[in-house]
C-alpha cells in the first residue's frame, strides 16, 4: 500500500479567519488542519490522519508531563514566484527526527511516510502560506510520549504531530546583526547527554541564560562547552560560524552540539564556491585573539528561522567584541541571499535541494 | 483570606472502583480527584481547587510539549497504625518545588497554600490510602507551561496540578540489594546544566543509558560527573551512599546532583547516631580502592521510592565489586527500619518530620 493512499482526511467544518499575513508574529498562529499519527506497542505506528487543529486530551500522568520523553523538528515551506510550494531538505529534518527518537528512546518513524503526509497537509493548507517577501509557513513535527505511568521508562505510547504556522519575515528590513553574550555560567549541553537531540529539555535547560542575557541588553547567548567553558559550541538555538584568519570555522559536531541542516547547508555552499570552510574544535580565546589582531571578519548564526543571523558584538566575560563595524559582513549577506534564493526558486538550485509541494 | 477558605471543590458524580490493594503497580492507579491551579500573567496563581480526576486538555502548540518547561515532586502519605495520616517533610518538597521553579523560569507558589491543597486532597481521598505493611499514597506535584507559542521563551501561563497514586510495598519481602552499573557514555546531568532542579528534561536524558543497563542485566545506572567521568553523582534517581573507611561518604552537593530529601534525613540520622557522615566529592576510583581493601561496607542509594535501596553489586568497566556479599547491610536495614518507622509512626520522631493530615 502506497503511503499517500494511507492518510485518512477529515476536513475542518469552521475555516479559521486568516491573520493578516503582513504582520505575522512566529509561532502564535496555527492552519486549519494538523497530521496526527499513534503509536502502541502492539501495533506500532497507525492510523495516520489529518484532522481539524484542535486540542490534545491526555491523562495528567501521562509521560510527556513527568518526564519529558518528546522530540521535535522545525523546517519551513516557501512560495515561489511562480506560485510553487517549496520544502528545502525536509528528508534531513526527517533523518533528524529519527536520529532524536533513537536518543530518547522513542519508536522509529517512516520517514516517507512521514514525509508524504508533510506535503499532503500542505497542499491542504496552501491558502495558509504567506506570500510576501520573506514570509514562509512554519511547520512543526513533534511526537509526544502519552502513556499514563509515573514509573521512569519509555512510554509505550506516542503521538506523532504535524502543525503548521504562517510566520513572518525574520528580518524585516533587511538582515539584521545582534548582539551576543558568551554564557559562563550556564550550560546547554555535555557529550553523553542529549545536546545532539532535538528534544524539550535542552530548550529548557537554555530559558535561564537566556532571561539573564536578555536583563543585560543582548538578545542570545554563545554556548561554550560545559567541561572547560573553553570551546564554542553554538548560539542560542543556532549553529555559528567565524570568518576569521582567511578561513571559515565553525565548531565540529561534537556530541553536544545539534547538526543544524542550514549548518550542512552552508558548508556545502562555501565548499561549492571554493571558500576554505574548516570544522573544528574552537576556543573563545582562539577567536578573541583573532580579533584582537584584525583577522576576526566575520560571525554568524544558522538556523531554519533566521537563515543566517549576523552577530554585530560578542561579549565575552569584560571583552567586548565589535565585529565588521556592526555591520552584515559580505559572505553574511550571500549566504542569506543566496539560500534563501535557492528556497524561493530565485537562484538555482545546483544540490537539489529543494522539494516541490504539488 | 487563609488558604483553607480559598480552594474550591468539585467532587465526581462517579467515584471509580478501588483497585486490589496487595497488588498495585507503582504509578499507574490515580485517585478521585486531583488539584489544579493556574498561573497568567495578569492575575498571577489564581483558581486554586480540587475537581474530579479527568485529562488535560492543551493547544498542540503548548510550551509543555516542545520545550519542556515543567517541573515536578515526588513524596507521599502514610496510615500509621492508629489510623492517622502523615506526611514526612512536605515542606522540603515543596521549598524544592519553587527552587525548581526558579531554575526554570517559572513563577513561584505559595508553598503554604500547596501544603494546604495537599492536605485537604488527601483529607478527600483517605480511602485511597492503601494499608498493607509498606504501602503508600503517592504524590506527585506538578507545574506544566501552557502557552501556545512556539518560540523559545518562558510560557506566560501554567497549570500546577497534584494527582494521588496508592503505591505498593517497594520491597515485597524485605529489602532487597540491586545490581548497580557504573555508566561511562551517558551523562545525566553537569553544573551549569539542570541536574540540581526536578524538571522533565533529566529524566529524558536518562532513559537510555537506563535501557543499556537493563539489557546487561543491571537495574539501574550509577551516574559519574559529566566532565571527567571520574567523580559519583547519583545512582538512578536516588542519591548514594558509600559506609567505607570508617564512615560514611556521599557525594557533596555540586551543582548537578539533585538535592533529596531522603538525604538530608540520613545524614541528620547518621548524625543522631553520632556514626561519621561527610559530603564530599567522591571517585569511584576511591571506591574501588577501598573495595580492594576490605573497606567498602556498604552501599545503598536513598530515595522516595524505595528510602533506603541497598547496592549488592557495583560494576565499573571490567571491575565487579560485590558488596556485603550481595547482603543488606546492618546499617543499611537499620536506617530503612527507623526511617520506615517514623513516617508509619512506630518510631518516635524527634526531628518533627511528620506532619499529620486531620
Amino acid at each position: 500500500m502506497e503511503p499517500q493512499q494511507r492518510i485518512q482526511m477529515t476536513l475542518t467544518k469552521t475555516k479559521k479567519q486568516k491573520p493578516n499575513f503582513a504582520q505575522l508574529e512566529f509561532g502564535r498562529t496555527f492552519t486549519d488542519h494538523m497530521f496526527v499519527m499513534d503509536y502502541s506497542e502492539d501495533k506500532g505506528w497507525h492510523d495516520p490522519r489529518i484532522v481539524p487543529y484542535e486540542p490534545i486530551t491526555l491523562d495528567p500522568a501521562a509521560i510527556i508531563f513527568h518526564y519529558g520523553q518528546t522530540v521535535f523538528e522545525g523546517l519551513k515551506a516557501y512560495i515561489t514566484k511562480d506560485h510553487e510550494v517549496h520544502l528545502f531538505r525536509p528528508d534531513k529534518n526527517m533523518q533528524r527526527l529519527n536520529r532524536s527518537n533513537e536518543r530518547l528512546c522513542m519508536p522509529q518513524i517512516d520517514e516517507d511516510l512521514a514525509l508524504e503526509a508533510l506535503k499532503q497537509l500542505i497542499a491542504l493548507e496552501r491558502d495558509w502560506i504567506p506570500t510576501e517577501k520573506g514570509t514562509s509557513l512554519y511547520i512543526r513535527p513533534f511526537v509526544i510520549s502519552t502513556e499514563p505511568y509515573l514509573g521512569v521508562a519509555p512510554s509505550t505510547q506516542y503521538r506523532f504531530f504535524i502543525i503548521l504556522s504562517p510566520v513572518g519575515a525574520y528580518y524585516k528590513e533587511g538582515i539584521n546583526p545582534v548582539k551576543i553574550l558568551v554564557e559562563n555560567e550556564y550550560v546547554r549541553a555535555v557529550a553523553g547527554g542529549t545536546g545532539t537531540a532535538k528534544t524539550a529539555g535542552n530548550y529548557a535547560a537554555s530559558l535561564k541564560a537566556q532571561e539573564v542575557a536578555e536583563e543585560k541588553g543582548y538578545s542570545q547567548v554563545l554556548w561554550l562547552d560545559g567541561l572547560e567553558k573553553k570551546y564554542i559550541e553554538e548560539v542560542g538555538s543556532m549553529n555559528i560560524f567565524f570568518k576569521m584568519n582567511g578561513e571559515v570555522v565553525t565548531p565540529a559536531l561534537n556530541g553536544s552540539i545539534l547538526e543544524g541542516v542550514t549548518r550542512d547547508s552552508i558548508i556545502q555552499l562555501l565548499k561549492y564556491w571554493e571558500i576554505p570552510v574548516v570544522e573544528r574544535k574552537l576556543g573563545i580565546e582562539e577567536v578573541y585573539e583573532a580579533y584582537k589582531s584584525g583577522q576576526l571578519e566575520e560571525v554568524f548564526g544558522t538556523g531554519t528561522a533566521a537563515v543566517i543571523s549576523p552577530v554585530g558584538e560578542l561579549r565575552w566575560q569584560d571583552k567586548k567584541m565589535i565585529i565588521n563595524d556592526g555591520q552584515t559582513g559580505k559572505l553574511s549577506q550571500k549566504l542569506y541571499d543566496t539560500l534563501t534564493g535557492i528556497q524561493y526558486g530565485t537562484e538555482p538550485d545546483p544540490f537539489g535541494w529543494i522539494v516541490k509541494v504539488k
